[in-house]
């Protein structure tokens, strides 16, 4: 328990509204949309820059434990509580610091729902690329420790390609400035790309400039149905081996479309469709034909049943559907899905996804994948009961199982959710022990005590 | 001087043809493209990976400097030994260790030409985005060092962006790999930026993945005439804030083009040229003609006497006539050129440009500025009589001015020539001193003996 003056000394700092521990606020923040709960002891509410300075020094003092948080999306526990720790939520820390069309980039403080970033970015015909599927409602903050990513990424890149500077502290109190407003930059060391993606175990980032770019014109939709898993991951390398890169590239299997036709949003899904690309193409509506024209040919080939393409708005939005209807289709399997987020080279698409029908036929499991197909990104959904406990035991058989797999085909453990608490255990199997001896002690420069989202990212 | 008996240890090491000691290599291998210089006490030659981490071991047991050397073509200094350093020159680690277009990726060694790497990615309709100026002799590890860019940086961005994973031994003896071979990578730290651009003061890398892209089928580029530098950099402010981004936006100020009509290079310039633009399109051969009327809609405005457009090879090759004879043309305004890398935001550059033509007024010297204007990096060359003391007193003041006026600007001092050993000073006036103190520390945890290029990158 977090002694009462300690806690006076937060409330003193930002006041009671911003500083609270009241049992309500407790268990809000006690989670984030990872299964699993830790009461935290108190959360604060910085809502600037020099906030967050006062409370990584005050936490040090008191050695107390800080778990950043945006808008609790994350689904590897990112930003779920361990025990005895504050909640730093960024939540209040959203403003648009300014709007730079001229020089194509953005400057934002944490909280700025991604969304009203891509906003915008439209508003004067520039885009900021990454688009995660929480968009709605994540927070760049978010985005930036998990580097996320979205089905853009084929075409745009990550997170990480569109940041141009950071502002941010660091775990020992230090306040620190990276890169800068220029695309191009051979000064510093590159802490803006170290500080990406390490889930705010390295320094909490309190202000970044975003890289904008122009907005396409217009955009294409294609949803394909193929006869195979096999035949549309075939498709799929096709499309990304000829000089089209479409701006989406996602796949749904056989056990997804299933789950999909049971949840009852299958309509007009032709007879013997097994698995489902949904592509996109953007661009200038000029070039438009040029591309659809690319990567129909490229979508020919054995097992296709159907190229549907949509052109409105309103029929881009019915292609979708389906896609869209997926997380809460396959909430009818089961309760729980332990969902990864594993990557391999897109050339090796296919025998990974032979390989995961195979664990789910051997371990006795649902196993629902889908994802960025263009990138090798797939999502993988173990689909369980968590009261189950033999169930269980199958399941982590088959996580391990599949891990393992990943990394044989030359692959990564994530490509946009992270590590958080979930899947620290497999990082040994990826990164060797002398390079996770170095980035612990880059955690150590940061972070000496080891305040900063402790028991996430890097294995114990 | 190098004791005998350690001279031998590296001998017995890597044999005597590639641990030479004798007065004419070491004569070879004192200096790089930049001023100065500096006898090594030795060069070695490593020829694969397990070399490198005996050489950094030995050098550690004796407390022996490496300077790491790609092609020596760098103008920061940052291959010039130091007092009593070896030269590892990767030379000999020359190979292409996997060139794999079906997953757009190629894995190297550290001294391949870049160009070689630019042929065997067009033979499969793939393309190495970066282009230094240097690309058909210099290397990549030296392009890895410097976070290198070229001309296509404006489109496809510059080295950092291209690499997907470096293999690499650090300063303490320790191997390390970083990312992978998939475009999406969420799992470890970001080493892999963070060793691109260190200038071989972290860790020496002996392997990188690289990304490809697709080849552009075609190019089309422009050569534009303006009758001053400002409507010049209006011009470029115009082109980049419109959809079309160029691959290559480059800019040549007034002193440049009385330097190429004084190297009689100057052929077919309309009278009254005071500035002038290159512009590259490229893309699909059907999407030519848009992006040319699009750019050439952007290029149009107050101050415009021509423009050129070359389509065929042979075309394109004499509109960049005059750029390629820059270089040449300026040695004959005086001996020395102090060549500067700065960036500034595009909207700045008009400011920057402006601002220059003032300091060679008020510092009484040639300075010609050319460079890579979409991008807002101008290489400024102060061009100099090294023998005249007097002169190059005006010249450090000036210099010191322009450094001074960048970051005004919101500029940094180098955008992918580096820091090296000629740059360091100013390192300060840009990185603040705590965020610099964190450099330091990163730099002592991959080279805690500080014996990887000591004297570049940070400041003392």
């Amino acid at each position: 328990m977090l002694p009462p003056a300690v806690l006076e000394e937060f409330v003193a700092l930002l006041g009671p509204e911003r500083a609270r521990s009241d049992a309500d606020t407790l268990a809000l923040y006690a989670q984030d949309e990872t299964p699993g709960r830790c009461l935290p002891e108190a959360v604060l509410f910085p809502t600037c820059h020099a906030d967050v300075v006062a409370i990584v020094r005050l936490a040090l003092r008191h050695k107390l434990p800080i778990t950043p948080r945006g808008a609790g999306s994350g689904n590897v526990g990112g930003a779920q509580p361990t025990k005895g720790s504050l909640v730093l939520s960024f939540e209040c820390m959203n403003r648009i610091l300014e709007f730079n069309p001229a020089d194509r980039l953005i400057v934002v403080e944490p909280g700025v729902v991604t969304d009203d970033i891509h906003r915008l970015a439209q508003s004067a015909n520039l885009m900021y690329a990454p688009d995660p599927g929480s968009s709605p409602y994540c927070r760049i903050g978010g985005n930036l420790a998990m580097n996320a990513a979205g089905p853009r990424a084929v075409k745009y890149g990550v997170t990480r390609d569109h940041v141009l500077g950071l502002r941010a502290v660091a775990g020992d109190g230090r306040e620190l400035r990276s890169g800068g407003r220029t695309s191009k930059y051979a000064t510093g060391y590159d802490l803006t790309r170290l500080l990406v993606g390490s889930e705010g175990t390295l320094a909490l980032i309190t202000e970044a400039t975003l890289k904008l770019v122009p907005a396409p014109e217009r955009t294409a939709s294609f949803r394909i149905c193929y006869a195979s898993d096999t035949t549309a991951c075939a498709a799929v390398s096709r499309v990304m081996q000829q000089a089209v890169v479409p701006c989406a590239l996602e796949f749904m299997d056989r056990r997804s479309i299933q789950a999909i036709k049971e949840f009852g949003a299958a309509e007009g899904l032709p007879p013997g469709t097994e698995a489902v690309l949904m592509v996109e193409a953007d661009g200038p509506a000029e070039d438009i034909p040029r591309q659809v024209a690319a990567l129909e040919n490229a979508l020919q080939g054995e097992g296709l049943l159907e190229i549907q393409t949509g052109f409105t708005p309103a029929e881009i939005k019915q292609l979708w559907t389906a896609r869209k209807s997926l997380s809460h289709a396959v909430k009818k399997i089961a309760p729980l899905k332990i969902n990864e987020d594993v990557v391999v080279p897109v050339s090796r698409l296919s025998e990974l996804v032979a390989a995961i029908d195979a664990m789910g036929t051997l371990h006795r499991l649902p196993i629902v994948s889908f994802g960025h197909a263009g990138n090798g990104n797939l999502h993988v959904n173990l689909m369980v009961h968590p009261d189950d406990a033999e169930e269980m035991a199958r399941a982590y058989a088959c996580l391990q199982e599949l891990v393992e797999t990943v990394l044989r085909l030359d692959g990564t453990l994530s490509g946009e959710h992270g590590i958080g608490n979930k899947k620290r255990k497999f990082v040994p199997l990826e990164i060797d022990a002398e390079t996770l001896g170095l980035m612990r002690e880059l955690k150590r420069v940061f972070d000496p005590q080891g305040i900063l989202n402790p028991g996430k990212k890097l294995p114990d």
